[in-house]
């Protein structure tokens, strides 16, 4: 769903990617990922989806906690696996959100 | 697809969404945005996908480029229409995109 974050500045890290069909447990090693990102101090939230292209979008309090996460070996050793075997292509942009603004129906 | 954007900096606009159930035109008004939106100047590319929730990231060259398509007119008239009709919720996030990098398999 929509991500719950604070108030700006925060950062956000786009992660774009085209799968290659190979399987191999990508998506339970994608669900422990979010898991264990959620447990990362200075984690705000996370969003994704998938059609021809999958784009996930992680929110952080700030650079550090960006670079603490990236340093994580079970991190490190899905990123080698995502190489490897599980992306044709991807993007990943870190950036800083300066403002945002939403809309939600009342129910 | 993953979109070919230049050296940064350069701005990412996170639009993050839940749809209603009613259509309405939808899709056919999502196309023309994107289709309308590659014209304006500053415009550097878009990467969007929808499961759950809907993940659309546009990025532009500055916050000049970003002003200029909210006030375009058709623009703010499908934004209208998005939160009279189309969505449940939404997020958007404005953000400066410090730094990059990708990998792409060699075929």
């Amino acid at each position: 769903m929509i991500a719950s974050t604070p108030k700006p500045p925060y950062y956000a890290v786009i992660f774009t990617s085209v799968r290659t069909e190979l399987d191999n447990g990508y998506e339970e090693m994608a669900n422990a990922m979010v898991d264990l990102a959620r447990q990362q101090d200075g984690f705000l939230g996370v969003e994704s989806a998938r059609n021809d292209v999958g784009i996930t979008v992680s929110y952080w309090r700030d650079e550090e906690a960006i670079k603490a996460w990236r340093e994580n070996t079970a991190h490190a050793l899905a990123r080698r696996f995502g190489r490897e075997m599980w992306y044709q292509s991807f993007k990943t942009r870190v950036a800083k959100v300066e403002r945002d603004y939403g809309f939600e129906i009342e129910m």
